[in-house]
């Protein structure tokens, strides 16, 4: 029997206790993949941690096997075979854009180091914590043992948000619509990009008016996250939560035939990217591994909205830049 | 194509914000099901229902069709097939048990008659709510169109808490431990009886201490969730929406071979309890109705803790009677 090894980050948090109980149920692997789950915490949340904990057993989860909740990072990575970072600091009031980059650096440089120390090789992360796409690359590049292909950051949520609003628009099921894709950071630069995409086989564009798309479509994808702390009080968790599971369980078991997904990967130069930062490309995952589609075509708006992104991409990484 | 229609009060709740996400991925009725969700709230949370149906739009769940959120009761019970009844008035500082009782009433009496107009005449009713079973009594007993057996009170929880108990203790897997009943309410005085139960087909009193079970883990397992919202800060939400799923899929695809679970269900008098109100009994479940298990001998003292947990039951049938 093979057991799995599953470290969740800032586990006690409303993304991780939407998450550990998702991925403990056996929707991420199966149900005939038994489960490590190793949660770690900063100190202060443990005893959060521990009631989680609980939480977990009282499930009598079938493909659960041990629960491990730590707040020492060599513990939670240990033998680990998918780990979803979720933890980061928060923007707190008065904090400069700077204070966020440094402050996450050292959380994900520890990560890292923790994971080139005692993680399985072939180790599959997904940085879910803000600036995701930069903590993932401070992660990578404290891990020099583990290959860079192993680390990648969220932007599942996004492409599933621009499926419903694109859904919603065109009356059809969010399962017809396929080839979309959200380029560059998981921030307010992201480029939801339709111009490749169909609804039932009909390219969007011939059915949408640009406007809508320019005016309406983008800014909404890009500004849901606001919209929903406006009407909750919190942030998106479940959401969050489930898009992290869609990220690795494509990755883990394969892309649908016939379309992509976006995900957040070091960039190897495809659409002329700059090497050395995380970037959201639209990839195809078989067998484990991910592929950036190559040869979309890419048009002038399009190519502006790209290199926005990338542009901010390697502004954020100066910030760290020491610390790589 | 078949649709089924799944309703949950208190949507936006913590327990809520966690079952709809897990029903809405397909996990409570299988990939192949299509679902239309319809979340229950009352007119103070309809902001963060509508964050909740939102992220849920967002999570681009496949088998998902449609969502419905809203405060008026016919909307949401409107051909229901599984109601999930969730939302109850807390217990408030300064209130007796039995303004508990009654402000509870008045919500279940209205669901009920809700049910009764609308749903589905084959539904499937859950309440998690607390007090749940008296809660129960009431929809069922202001839905007249609809049998009795439609409604059930959740006892899984402590069951499956129960269940992660005995298994620390006998190193076992909670999958090896068999033929456990939580009897009577879901309240401090139910009653975990392990006389029946086998850990890997041994029997459970052989191999631990009666002083063991009487005075670590029955109270163990009563005072569970006063641990849990002690470390958390709040109380049991994802592992009570996991039990929820639990006894609504063993009610639809069956109870496990050489097993069965605990369901808080219309006592026919069986085991000497009294018709007339909802009592947690040992069940199996096969084609989509639950029987009773029959013929178990009861000891001196089950039968005290049997009677115990009737006799509160009664007594809160008292309080509420005048609106059966």
């Amino acid at each position: 029997m093979s057991i799995k090894t599953i470290t969740i980050t800032g586990a006690a948090g409303q993304i991780g206790y939407q998450l550990a109980f998702r991925i403990a149920s056996g929707q991420l692997l199966g149900q005939e993949e038994k489960i490590n789950l190793k949660l770690l915490e900063i100190p202060a949340a443990l005893d959060a941690l521990n009631g989680v904990a609980m939480e977990l057993d009282d499930c009598a989860f079938p493909c659960l096997e041990t629960i491990t909740a730590t707040d020492n990072a060599s513990v939670a990575f240990q033998d680990c075979d998918y780990a979803f970072l979720v933890g980061a600091k928060p923007r707190g009031p008065g904090m400069e854009r700077s204070d966020l980059l440094l402050g996450n650096a050292e959380i994900f440089s520890a990560q890292g180091k923790a994971i080139n120390a005692y993680a399985n090789r072939n180790i599959k992360v997904l940085v879910v914590g803000n600036p995701a796409n930069t903590n993932a690359l401070i992660a990578m590049s404290n891990a020099p043992e583990i290959s860079p292909n192993s680390f990648t950051a969220m932007m599942r949520l996004d492409h599933n948000r621009a499926l419903a609003q694109l859904a919603a628009k065109t009356d059809a099921h969010v399962t017809d619509i396929k080839k979309l894709t959200i380029w560059g950071n998981h921030s307010t630069m992201q480029y939801p990009d339709i111009y490749h995409a169909t609804v039932n086989d009909q390219k969007v564009i011939n059915l949408i008016s640009l406007d809508w798309i320019k005016n309406t479509f983008i800014p909404s994808v890009q500004q849901r996250g606001a919209q929903i702390i406006k009407l909750r009080g919190l942030s998106s968790a479940a959401s969050a939560a489930s898009a992290a599971m869609d990220h690795v369980r494509d990755w883990v078991f394969g892309t649908a035939d016939n379309n992509w997904i976006s995900m957040a990967i070091p960039s190897d130069g495809s659409y002329g990217i700059s090497e050395g930062i995380i970037y959201s490309f639209p990839v195809i995952c078989t067998n484990g591994s991910y592929e950036i589609v190559q040869a979309l075509e890419i048009n002038e708006f399009s190519e502006i909205c790209l290199k926005a992104s990338e542009a901010e991409l390697l502004e954020e990484r100066k910030a760290i830049e020491h610390l790589l």
